[in-house]
């Protein structure tokens, strides 16, 4: 680190913003009695949506539980430490990954007018692609809740098979991760601020 | 979808900032003069180290890529078609992820007291774990980076092994992204938007 702090530019979003995506989120589970409604997860896709993934794979599919009765069914799957909080969240939303996202590429990615067909008998190549590109939307998909004013509560304590068994079955995705989501009670978290690693003890500059 | 979208609130962020982040960020290739500084990086991770991650575990690790010594040692690994958007790119971020993150668990999660020692011999849980929180972690960066001001190119078309062999042979470290940075020149791409998923193709409602 040859530079100082002072030399950097403002950030390109104001505090608030840094505060709201950032700084002031927390893992939430603790929760006000807003609903989220069906508009609320649309803005969040039409966010989350124009993050980059490899070749426009997105690969990234979600099943919204929101239903007491598909809750019981989720609920079913998590741990232990995590049923309460799927049972608090107004929504929880499991994500999944796509193994057969190459059906779409002929409309997302035409630049390679053959590849859904040099895809189609490399199935361990797709399963890879999917859960590596759906895993960056999650990241996008965290961010994004938070930009439409929802707190989000990742989790991944869970029997992905029985998840996958239990709502997938049909399609073949597979799920990596529940994310609850809703208006934060407060800070929505009992816990405090666990510490980050600083960049030195993450980065090298060469 | 029972609802429609003008029952919506307001976004929690501006329209600049949800379309800097989100709605006209581009997988750039085409960058200014302007370099990226230190203090960008150290902007961008202090905003990005506060996303989620199971148990906290923090696992990606950031090789900033500069110098043309260190370029020219990138270039050598990447597939034929990034070669050239490595060396335009004002700074190329080689993410990776630590295998041997539960180093740090005493510190990072001590809610756990005895996370550290459970993980130490369970080498292909904790694999799993760092590549899938990682991957989590990149999202959160490249949107961070676009909240510092500056645009992303991420890539994964390398040879991994070769990168690791190069610059992680004494950590462990596995990469897994490279994401150019730096300020885009217009658009930064020369290339049309790409078609996007719309809600009702990846979601399911119960």
């Amino acid at each position: 680190m040859t530079e100082t702090l002072d030399t950097a530019p403002s950030l390109a979003v104001g505090d608030d913003v840094a505060d709201l995506l950032f700084r002031n989120a927390r893992t939430t589970m603790r929760w006000t009695d807003a609903e989220v409604t069906d508009a609320q997860i649309q803005q969040a896709w039409d966010l989350a949506k124009f993050g980059p993934t490899a070749m426009n794979t997105q690969p990234l599919r979600l099943l919204v539980v929101r239903s007491a009765e598909a809750k019981a069914r989720l609920v079913a799957h998590m741990a232990d430490g995590n049923k309460p909080k799927v049972e608090a969240a107004p929504v929880s939303l499991v994500l999944a990954h796509d193994p057969a996202f190459h059906e779409h590429l002929p409309t997302l990615f035409p630049v390679y007018p053959d590849i859904k067909e040099q895809l189609a008998p490399a199935a361990d190549v797709r399963e890879q692609m999917a859960r590596t590109n759906a895993l960056l939307q999650a990241g996008y998909l965290i961010l994004a809740l938070r930009a439409v004013g929802l707190a989000a509560g990742p989790m991944n304590g869970m029997d992905f098979d029985g998840v996958d068994a239990e709502f997938f079955s049909g399609s073949g995705f597979r799920s990596f991760l529940v994310v609850n989501a809703g208006v934060a009670d407060g800070e929505g978290t009992p816990f405090p601020r666990l510490p980050r690693l600083a960049l030195d003890q993450v980065a090298e500059i060469l």
